[in-house]
């Protein structure tokens, strides 16, 4: 109990007061002006659809309704396109809120749960909320390593295990056979989280064939980045009928916004649109590619719609590039832990921003000095 | 463990497949024809604000965008409405969330928890989902009975406990003197959930003073009746700043739409909208209620946009009824627990949906018979 006599779970009095992320806009309050590039959180440039703007606008109509909390008219429409049942997919509110009911099914106080040092920090909020202990293992390189990941599950017995395909924050990836063949090897009572957020910007052949009569492996997708729909909450996964029905027994059931689900499903129909944001991702990643190259740097290869480029140093001094950064208006992130912390983390912005970002982060770079 | 050697916690393996409510559209599915009244989930029949509808496209151009995760704008501008510091309040997707996450950070496996048999029954889903265990007190006629309830926390030490002023399902309320009485004697170590949902509806003087230095209540207000935001998820709660931090630790951050936020901030600032909808919903509660005068019914009165029209017998008779107004396209709700029961429960609608809803309900009592 706090000393207001407040009857808090042991639990939650002893967590700390932490968030997994800053957001920009406390950022922005702290140094009393907007950035002029925000391009740190992994956030689309290219907007929504003008499809989904179109379906938002005339789903306002209704927002006073709820939305159907079984989200029939989006998940069929998923569960199409993936060519799985409807019993098979979920929609939530952002892989996010995913994450957290995936967590509270599966571990509890003590439980032993699985993710690698330095991957989406948010996973692991969710882990210490539900009092589960956190074990991790080292990046491989520049990525994930999925043997590692593996393994730990096996020595430590964890239920659950959480990898990412492309990887936050490096940008890496493996092809579909690597993950199929991690799948594979997942031990037995065991349920591995493969987190897709950034799939679409991937190489084919990056995503194994979805199969959700394996009940040991979640699909994570969001319209939260090629979609361009962060701010209107939406996610989804793929899983077994029975993983999709523990989530079902737990999940907030109206929780997803009307003009959401409209917007959703229009965005999923414009291919077009979809394929150019693809496209313009791909340029913006070899320009920044071709910007560090002038500098001297190295861009890590990336199947994301950021790039992290490696400062070639630690991660102090990767820091005082990032503060650099934002004392000249642009927003940008890095990865949390040595030695994936030599890098900055920088999303592909509009033209505009790119170009912004080109002429202060030389800038920056020479604040810091050698 | 599943069949399919899934490994859920045994709570969650234990949780029945349950859902607090079966929203329109699935009834619509299965009839397999649009209602033409949807006055059954106390949504407002009045729309959103003309100012928050435009907020809502101009926020759309930043839906790519998270949404500010401290909610600051919002959470500045009903502190200062409130009269209370920004540190107790907290913004949600919806008051369901945050009821989630109130019993998550108050009660965990079989914790006692108090409500009325018959009350909101999303607040008893997450009880349940957290595995405390509810203990419930009858209502006082066709009101909640804060003796009860405060006698129940009592005698079972529960950390927490329910109330609505006014009341979900019957539409009755209590003097803020009554209420504030409650709050006196809320028991040591316990905290009460006021849910004020409905309060722009009810009398002046039916809510309380707000005191957040008072850490044995949490004030829940949302956006989804009165506003007409109820597809667009968002709910806030006032409380002492420690009560906000618990829910802070265990919170999805980013849950919050952001182009619900800028619409709910222009909504707040719309109060001719707001006392407009107040109006037609109390021209609504009277023609609701001369209409069941003139069908020889009872209706009760009301401090919210529904009505709980008695019709005079049992349960089975108000089902009976329920369902032939399904029959003849219109969605209502009722009570669930006896002797609440003998009552359907409309929402005010537009002046067009009360006119078939008179049509119709007519109707439907013939078919049914006495």
């Amino acid at each position: 109990m706090s000393d207001t006599n407040i009857p808090f779970t042991a639990l939650v009095d002893s967590l700390p007061a932490s968030v997994p992320f800053v957001g920009p806009e406390t950022l922005e309050r702290q140094r009393g002006r907007a950035f002029e590039a925000r391009i740190g959180a992994n956030e689309s440039a290219f907007g929504i659809s003008p499809k989904a703007k179109e379906a938002l606008i005339a789903a306002s109509a209704e927002a006073s309704w709820y939305g159907d909390p079984e989200n029939y008219d989006l998940r069929s429409a998923l569960a199409e396109k993936h060519g799985v049942k409807m019993e098979e997919v979920l929609v939530g509110a952002g892989i996010d809120g995913l994450l957290g009911n995936t967590v509270r099914m599966l571990a509890g106080p003590g439980t032993p749960v699985v993710t690698s040092a330095g991957a989406y920090p948010t996973f692991n909020y969710h882990v210490a909320g539900f009092g589960a202990v956190l074990h991790t293992v080292s990046y491989k390189g520049d990525a994930e390593d999925p043997d590692a990941i593996l393994a730990k599950m096996e020595e430590t017995g964890a239920p659950l295990g959480y990898f990412a395909n492309p990887d936050n924050p490096m940008g890496s990836w493996y092809s579909a056979d690597i993950v199929q063949g991690m799948i594979d090897r997942v031990p037995d009572g065991s349920v591995l989280v493969l987190d897709e957020a950034y799939i679409e910007f991937a190489p084919d052949g990056s995503a194994p064939v979805i199969d959700p009569s394996n009940p040991k492996v979640m699909r994570m997708r969001t319209f939260s980045k090629a979609h361009g729909m962060a701010g209107l909450r939406v996610g989804y996964v793929i899983a077994h009928k029975d993983l999709i029905t523990g989530i079902n027994k737990v999940r907030n059931h109206f929780e997803m916004s009307r003009v959401a689900q409209a917007a959703a499903l229009a965005s999923l129909q414009d291919t077009e649109f979809l394929a150019s944001v693809i496209a313009e991702v791909e340029q913006g990643r070899q320009e920044i590619s071709a910007l560090a190259d002038r500098l001297g740097l190295t861009a890590l290869p990336s199947a994301t719609n950021f790039v992290a480029i490696d400062m070639g140093r630690d991660g102090d001094h990767a820091r005082a590039v990032l503060k650099a950064l934002e004392e000249r208006g642009v927003f940008v992130r890095m990865p949390g832990v040595a030695p994936l912390n030599r890098c900055v983390r920088v999303t592909v912005g509009t033209a505009q921003d790119r170009a912004l970002f080109a002429d202060r982060f030389e800038d920056a770079i020479d604040a810091v000095g050698s």
